[in-house]
């Protein structure tokens, strides 16, 4: 098998390094002997896809490398092409995938990280500290007092492994947990799990909302103008998810009215978010950089983890955990 | 037998009612039915010295109505002061408490909402959100890569109920924990606990650092620039202590030089901080207006257990487990 992995061009951070694949081979010994190639530039990449049956790489150079009628011509043998991220909305519409080729997303490795990233938040807003983000800016030393979380109900829209985890942690400190989720099966770190029919009666009762759905054409604006409405007065918001899944004028509308007590996000629109933006300005918005899901001291390690494991599955016959349906987008 | 409370003048949200007394008596029957009486002004207060036995109020209230030498003669049954906080400092040096009174803090009464923040700081400085606090007042979208606690050191000063507490929710997340208290004596919730004689090790091995002692003449200016300069190079500093505790502007000067990585602080000196203060302005520092610890919605119900369980245990003769020790401050 050869398996080829493509990183970015000049991407410092997050490279997968030999090193990092030749620990993984050792945490897999039922693997084999793969052979690996490695490129960042145009020439490494062509010479790779003559051979490569697997290509590990970032969802901006599948983007960029793979218009629609690319493939399968430009990699003939290129049977799984597994991305880094978790989240797979910049490839969609799905059109430049031919059905042979297995696309695989990075489900699992966020779990960790982003799921202490999700308490921390509910935290944040539950002790008013987007507040005093901007009481800071103001130069105010305001009190405002808060509250634990025990008792408090969290409705979690999306029940993976990030959502699924912030449920789990959301729950060890005593809060109803409400999920949100494409059917209504029992989680087990939630009180209650609705459909999307219910979220409207879920954002009601919801005195903090935390997005963690993947961006698909259902959950494309979903939480709207209307539905930020529903919310109860006072309520706080993360967003885990994509910019695209809420209203943002509606946020910020509602921070700047009251209506909302506080909001952290670690996404926007545009990203990078360019100076002057609202975002930025609105009382009670804490702004983070999209760094909420990855921890570069274990982020390799846990993808080279997932791709193994759905190599060996796809090998048994297995359906791979991580495989993309491109007709419903994750 | 005869309480008096004495809420301080416009106290709009921690006074303490006589609904919740009620529900406190029913919380603790053996207590019997002692007499009760409320003020908020001097007349009511002198009123109710000449024959109260137990004093429930505020520390401002204390230092403002009890100057050296006013007691006994202003209140002569009164056998107890129970004060709403933990931290006495602000009535030290005890010159003006006879020793037949006994003197009761409040400790306890801020675990759990003083825990979650703890954690919460804990979780912010892994995730930079100081840094991107600063980020946002400058309107820039500059990523920077957190990690997960497991694995990370924690320094905790002081092992006190906040302190202890933080500890817990530290080595849940797989944190190694030091604590550092009076005695060496081991702690359930800490890897390894050393006097201040261990303090300047424990430093060198500190990426975080968590300030929970009591203000007292040992520790005001325990962190000092020396002690700052001992931490390992981007440490990350929470103080939920008081702001004498350490050298603010050598905090802020390592966190301009790079050699501190993050600040949350939940106290300052001067509270409340005036606008023009280098601490609002310095880049990675999160100021907190002194909120970390009350929570109202379960403040006064703890505060009134607290007092009835002491009540009793001096009843049956016992050491009251919230007696200050003027001679140590605590």
């Amino acid at each position: 098998m050869r398996i080829h992995i493509q990183n970015p061009q000049g991407e410092t951070l997050f490279p997968v390094t030999p090193a990092q694949v030749a620990a993984a081979l050792a945490r897999h010994p039922e693997i084999g002997s793969p052979e690996f190639s490695y490129a960042e530039d145009d020439a490494g990449f062509a010479a790779a896809m003559a051979e490569a049956e697997v290509l590990l790489t970032w969802t901006r150079v599948v983007k960029a490398r793979f218009p629609v009628g690319a493939l399968p011509g430009i990699a003939p043998r290129l049977k799984v092409i597994a991305c880094t991220s978790a989240g797979l909305d910049g490839l969609s519409p799905f059109t430049w995938l031919p059905p042979e080729i297995v696309l695989l997303n990075n489900r699992g490795a966020h779990a960790a990280k982003a799921g202490e990233f999700a308490l921390m938040s509910l935290l944040m807003l539950a002790n008013h500290i987007p507040f005093f983000g901007t009481q800071q800016r103001g130069e105010s030393w305001t009190k405002r007092f808060g509250s634990t979380l025990a008792g408090r109900t969290v409705c979690i829209l999306g029940l993976g492994s990030i959502g699924g985890t912030a449920a789990k942690h959301a729950k060890a400190f005593g809060m109803k947990v409400i999920g949100v989720r494409n059917s209504a099966t029992p989680h087990e770190h939630c009180d209650e799990v609705v459909t999307t029919a219910g979220l409207d009666s879920a954002l009601a009762r919801a005195e903090f909302l935390l997005l963690a759905c993947p961006l698909t054409p259902e959950t494309r604006g979903l939480i709207d103008r209307r539905r930020i409405g529903l919310l109860p007065a006072g309520a706080k918001l993360v967003n885990m998810a994509r910019g695209a899944v809420w209203d943002q004028d509606a946020v910020c509308d509602a921070l700047e009215a009251g209506a909302l007590a506080g909001v952290v996000t670690d996404v926007a629109v545009p990203e990078p978010l360019p100076a002057g933006h609202r975002l930025w300005r609105t009382p009670g918005m804490l702004v983070v950089p999209h760094v909420s899901s990855d921890d570069p001291a274990t982020y390799n390690d846990d993808t080279l983890d997932i791709l193994f494991r759905n190599l060996l599955a796809m090998r048994a016959g297995q359906p791979a955990p991580n495989r993309v349906e491109p007709e419903r987008g994750y």
